[in-house]
């Protein structure tokens, strides 16, 4: 059966998860856009901009398991690149798809625009070398064995990838070996490797009092939530997440303590820490913005468990996979002396006193419906909310490490593509709304419910708390916020836009928000300026003495 | 005397003509920023999002010779590379300064926020160096050398230079040596490579019977747009720009024929190029959407003048600066039996009617001010203010080659800034106001006149007019653009707003604009979907039956 290189592509896409492509629209994608069109497999997501999209392919990506864009050459793909970038960081299985100049014109190394001028082709996808694991240039000739190993790469390294479409291949037609397409697997464990690890931590556990586990972002992104639970269930240790895999441990669960932050984790977090001599770490990543590489207890020892190897000090067992490794580790047996508080879901009470960052943080714990995705961009947005416990199976989006303000308003987006059935909760700054506000539109135009809640504080906050807290580079014009979703959408229906300033005000529109499942919701929430909250204020005054900074 | 690196930094770009400097703040570059701040020689303008700022600094550097951005790393320099890469295939000197994490958190190889978490710190530099004719990385040894070196490189290849500041060392302060400051200076001819050159185009010249000029944009970014006019006094030649050079030569002139786009040119230049066989280009490029890579006249004989080497046929004149090859040049006999047509200013007389393409652009051309910087948008309103004859010393901005949708907002920001005496008057479609639209904010925040035109059209028009007329992937979301300038500012007398439909309307709101000089005005037109250009129309013509594309 023959099908065109397009369709083959879409058609593994799907494969994997992806039925929705997010993009800007430019003249060496049209073709490959023709099929998109027809295309039952994958629905074309127009975007205002190319990084809008990739930060929605981003969201997308991190609940349904892989996303993809598609963009132009040069210009559209440059554009996008930053959000390629957070994804390569940040582990997220994102599909870059770049249409380019036929290959005619590239052999004659003519001045097309969108290119530098100079006759060569292949600089941009060297650009993209640096923030994808895995790049091609389709042929027609091998078109199928790319498609089938680059898609197998992004989802086996959970890093994005890059694909380059020429124009004029776009609708080629090419006969498909079915038998040829690769499982999706990612690996099995050497038993040799695995057995040793095994044998070390029981080594380790000869000599250990008391043990704790860390479970961080690579546990989610290579889909092991449910086994982490199981494993918890088994050995009931007491539990952390770090802020970059915030939603990997049931926040609600008897195990949970809370966000380990190194030295500046708040108390349960530190005595449990303090208790232990032993953690074992699942997909973690220390970081100046997680820990800023600080420990509780100098004395603890750590296993540190990753996707495709375990390392135990200066240790590396290579070629163990995780999925075998959190499965060998719940036949050991484990002890700890730790009492974890069992947790009761805080209720609110609104006051009619202003919002403070605070109790804007008690207010959406109490609030949010079980199994909501809770999106928090970097800055006030982020590191309030990372404390703040989550209900039943609530999901958490957020750049801990990457930090590219402007990316959670694409996130929500691709988050609520993803998700049609629970509904995504946007937490976004000011300062970080104007970079990519356009998004809201794309929001209403696609229906979408998204509840866009957004802290006006005047200002890049999470900037003035770090440096330079009343210099002027750290202001923004001040827009009238809520009136904005009216203005980006002919019909006035597609939005509910509220202005609040009191935690009644607040709750008022948190209720409605709740009772209208139908279109966008807007609350623009004022802030005080120089309102923090606490980890936000500790990491920042970690970060002004530290010398790498 | 000692001054920190950052004020050396300051007090060379002013040197260079750059008095304000397009940004985003981040927590890499805010010491740099306390300098910017407190320095008397730049003035920071804060910008929405950094790929605004760059496209600003761009537009900026088109109009006073240079531009400066400054971005944090990783997160911003990835957001700006678009920009930056805009301005390497125009050639447009811009100095991208991008903070970067301290030496120590490099030597250590840490995961810090905005790396990819691998301890890799040389890779977005990297990605810098395919759309940057020079790189560098500050070190408090060798800060002025590097600094002198790296501008002055970006002042003679007009084409932007990337300088990373680390965190650690923008407040060192070092010991400066005046006498060590290099000259700001193109370079010399070599005497017997311009003679040989000489020489051949007068052989040339024994052989022909007429002669044309054609000059284009590298005449305007060397800064030789009165040479080029002496010359023209001199020769009596007819002239032609190309689209990239729109402006170069007075269109008013006797000399001015039209613009040169190959085989779809106008009549009157087709005219001129049957009549001649040799053309003396300045500072040409032949591209797909120049010309589509077509000569009106196969047997027209080209010898061309570049910056720092000319050509003739398979001929390279190496060393020899185009300002010498012009005096040089105009000391020849030519003769030319072309009857340039004079121009007589057309007067536009509206009427009820809608407005049509072909209207607004006889409408612009007789309504915009002596003195005015137009910038054209990618699409119609690229392809159809091109042919519109521009009154006095107007200049022009477009991006032919580069063509990245959204650019233009970004450049009317940084003409604004750079010329408050003229008027910038941006015309742009409606796709591409919807990549970029915030810039309106900066354009009211800074209490600037810009006029802004937009072109709501219903869609991405110049995609359509090339592939797929009805497709929905070349439709985009309907705004109230008109009331946008309202929501993105507090104060509602900082703009004046029109939303016109006829030519009795846009005359009328044309008129206002020139009798309202403190505030930024937003013109909305509603034009017919389908409606273009008829450069367009022929251009994208021909790009279909192209195998280039």
């Amino acid at each position: 059966m023959k099908i065109s290189i397009s369709d083959y592509l879409l058609s593994q896409l799907k494969r994997y998860g992806i039925t929705e492509l997010f993009g800007v629209p430019g003249d060496y994608t049209l073709s490959f856009l023709d099929v998109v069109e027809a295309s039952e497999d994958v629905k074309w997501i127009g975007c205002c901009n190319e990084l809008d999209a990739a930060y929605a392919a981003d969201g997308y990506a991190r609940i349904k398991g892989m996303g993809a864009i598609s963009v132009t050459y040069g210009v559209g793909e440059l554009s996008a690149i930053n959000g390629i970038a957070g994804a390569y960081a940040e582990r997220v299985p994102v599909v870059a798809i770049s249409g380019a100049p036929a290959a005619q014109a590239v052999k004659d190394k003519l001045a097309m625009h969108h290119s530098l001028g100079h006759g060569v082709f292949n600089n941009f996808r060297q650009m993209y070398a640096a923030v994808t694991c895995a790049q091609t240039a389709l042929n027609y000739c091998d078109a199928q064995r790319q498609i089938d190993q680059i898609l197998l790469t992004c989802y086996k390294e959970k890093r994005p990838v890059y694909i380059e479409m020429p124009s004029d291949i776009a609708k080629l037609e090419i006969e498909i070996d079915h038998h040829a397409i690769p499982d999706m697997a990612y690996g099995e464990s050497n038993d040799e490797s695995l057995q040793q690890f095994i044998l070390d931590v029981q080594k380790l556990l000869d000599t250990s009092k008391a043990q704790m586990v860390i479970a961080d972002f690579e546990v989610e992104r290579f889909g092991f939530k449910h086994k982490i639970s199981h494993f918890l269930d088994k050995v009931k240790l007491p539990a952390m997440t770090m802020n970059m895999g915030k939603g990997v441990i049931d926040e609600t669960s008897e195990y949970f303590v809370g966000i380990y932050l190194g030295k500046i984790s708040e108390q349960a977090v530190v005595d449990v820490a303090m208790h232990s001599d032993l953690a074992l770490v699942f997909g973690g990543l220390f970081a100046d913005t997680t820990t800023e590489f600080t420990h509780v207890n100098n004395a603890m020892r750590f296993v540190e468990v990753h996707p495709y190897y375990c390392r135990i000090g200066e240790t590396i067992y290579s070629n163990i996979f995780m999925g075998d490794v959190i499965e060998a580790l719940s036949d050991l047996q484990y002890h700890t002396d730790s009492v974890v508080a069992s947790y009761t879901p805080d209720t609110f009470e609104p006051t009619d006193e202003d919002i403070t960052q605070k109790r804007l943080y008690e207010a959406l714990a109490s609030t949010l419906p079980e199994g909501s995705i809770f999106i928090g961009e970097t800055g006030t947005a982020f590191y309030g909310s990372v404390p703040m416990r989550l209900h039943g199976v609530c999901r958490y989006i957020g750049q801990a490490l990457w930090a590219s303000i402007g990316y959670a308003m694409g996130a929500a987006l691709g988050s609520s593509i993803a998700d049609t059935d629970n509904r995504s909760y946007l937490l976004i700054g000011d300062g970080s709304f104007q970079l990519t506000a356009q998004t809201i539109s794309t929001i209403m135009r696609n229906n979408l419910n998204t509840v866009v809640m957004l802290i006006n504080n005047n200002g890049y906050t999470i900037e003035k708390a770090i440096h330079g807290r009343t210099k002027h580079y750290n202001d923004i014009n001040m827009w009238k916020y809520s009136e904005l979703p009216k203005v980006l959408n002919m019909d006035d229906n597609a939005s509910l836009c509220f202005k609040v300033k009191s935690e009644r005000e607040l709750i008022n529109a948190l209720n409605q928000a709740a009772a209208t499942t139908d279109k966008m919701i807007f609350i623009e929430m004022l802030l005080a300026e120089f309102d923090m909250p606490w980890v936000l204020e500790h990491l920042a005054d970690s970060m002004k003495s530290s010398d790498k900074f």
